[in-house]
């Protein structure tokens, strides 16, 4: 089977999933969207996807797409060990993959799965801000397990680069080692940002007026969706805790540097960190606050 | 005197001041650029942009605007003293103020002089980044002190108000007190950020390949110019090092919260922060990366 000749489910219509439901409508054989909010729903259908009750969407399916928060498609992977969908390829976009491969592979052995996470996003969540051009340019990160069958493998490259992405592979462990470097901890360091400065605007409000592009761009992230976020963390809970203690002992030698008084030293312990950040410059839609 | 025909003297041709130069050029009685760089030079030149040695510069000058970095604009303070210019208004727009102020306070009484710093950067630093419309829409603190006249005031409030930008008046000392949370705190928490990866990436490349806008919009200040940053760091050592155990606190707090494992707390801890963050998302110029 191939992408084209195939009925795919998506289950969670939020950014992500209304994303790939618009994305891959016109490159499969039919699209189901499955999402428990009526709203979602509604503006699901008025863009054109049809929409469907979990249960008949699962039994539909040639692909079932798992974009739900990872708590919730552990909970549905989790109702599959009793009914495992009769399909040709099971995958999620969840940002972690250690607990999802782990439930993918207690699922029955003829259930071919993989793990996925598309490496985009935007300020805001929900299915109003979906767009088929979402992952354009960006890496989906796909992470094979013991339940990945050559056919799903390719299944799930075809569905990537109908996307417009490119194919990261990679285990689990590895990818979720890497994200919390990359990506949780970040959003730690914005929401501790926020959290250090939010008394302080109660104190003097004229902080909000001298807040500008820099204060913006490091405290991003604190905007995220919470309950995504809280999955992410709650189950990449020991990668994210060793990242965030590394960034500790990294700021604590920053603030050394600075109350030891030597600029010189300070400049050097920089500039590299500068020099690592600058090739950053020009990739990937950075330019336009992607 | 107004703006309009005072002649300007712009001494260092970078991001800001060129911006400045090419921003206020049309609307004053002449302007004249200043730089030790000569690439700099024949970029100002190119761009119809008057450049002349300091001493000229300065003996034509009616209003004398110091866009160097504030260590630089410290020591030409240093040599006013006994050097004072003839101006109507001396004008820096350094980013931390109360070094910059004890040092205007310090001149002659005749030299009229207060503090600027406008809230605006960008990616990148250089007369080549420059442009007229930097400021526009964005907020330009000024500091006035014992040295400001009357009519110095109003000449950089039309300046401010030529560049298109909003006029903020605040006390050096509140200044440097919440710049250092909303500007300097940023920088360190970017640095931390690249100082903690830096290494990871040394060890497995792969992380190169998964950051993703989030952590380009987090590490974003890293990229900042250093000899700026550290000259800010500098001489704002006291509040940003105040600023710092404070975040340094704040990611305690939540490293507790996580290592707790209780997600109900953990949401209930970062939700005001992600509210409050949330409150920014449709300010000034944020949606394009600014």
């Amino acid at each position: 089977m191939d992408l084209e000749d195939a009925r795919v489910t998506v289950v969670g219509l939020g950014l992500i999933g209304g994303s790939l439901a618009l994305g891959l409508q016109p490159r499969c054989r039919g699209l189901t969207g499955v999402d428990p909010d009526p709203k979602t729903l509604e503006l699901a259908r008025q863009a054109g996807i049809q929409v469907r009750e979990l249960e008949p969407a699962l039994l539909g399916a040639d692909m079932l797409i798992l974009a739900t928060p990872v708590r919730e498609s552990l909970r549905l992977l989790q109702t599959f060990r009793s009914h495992p969908p009769a399909v040709a390829l099971l995958m999620d976009v969840g940002s972690t993959k250690r607990q999802i491969v782990a439930a993918m592979e207690a699922l029955p052995a003829h259930v071919a799965a993989v793990g996925g996470h598309p490496l985009c996003g935007k300020e805001r969540s929900g299915f109003q801000q979906a767009e088929a051009g979402l992952f354009l340019g960006s890496q989906f990160v796909l992470t094979p397990c013991s339940h990945t069958t050559p056919e799903g493998l390719r299944l799930a490259e075809q569905l990537v680069s109908a996307l417009g992405a490119s194919i990261l592979r990679m285990a689990a462990d590895r990818h979720d080692r890497l994200l919390a470097a990359a990506s949780h901890l970040p959003y730690l360091l914005a929401a501790a940002l926020m959290g250090y400065v939010e008394p302080l605007g109660e104190q003097d409000p004229a902080l909000w007026e001298v807040v500008a592009s820099g204060f913006l761009s490091t405290s991003r992230l604190a905007a995220s969706d919470l309950t995504m976020m809280v999955d992410i963390l709650a189950t990449n809970q020991d990668m994210t805790l060793s990242a965030l203690s590394g960034a500790q002992a990294a700021l604590e030698q920053l603030r050394k540097l600075l109350a030891d008084g030597s600029t010189g030293q300070l400049r050097e312990h920089l500039q590299p960190l500068q020099q690592r950040r600058l090739s950053f410059q020009d990739r990937r839609g950075f330019m336009h606050g992607a």
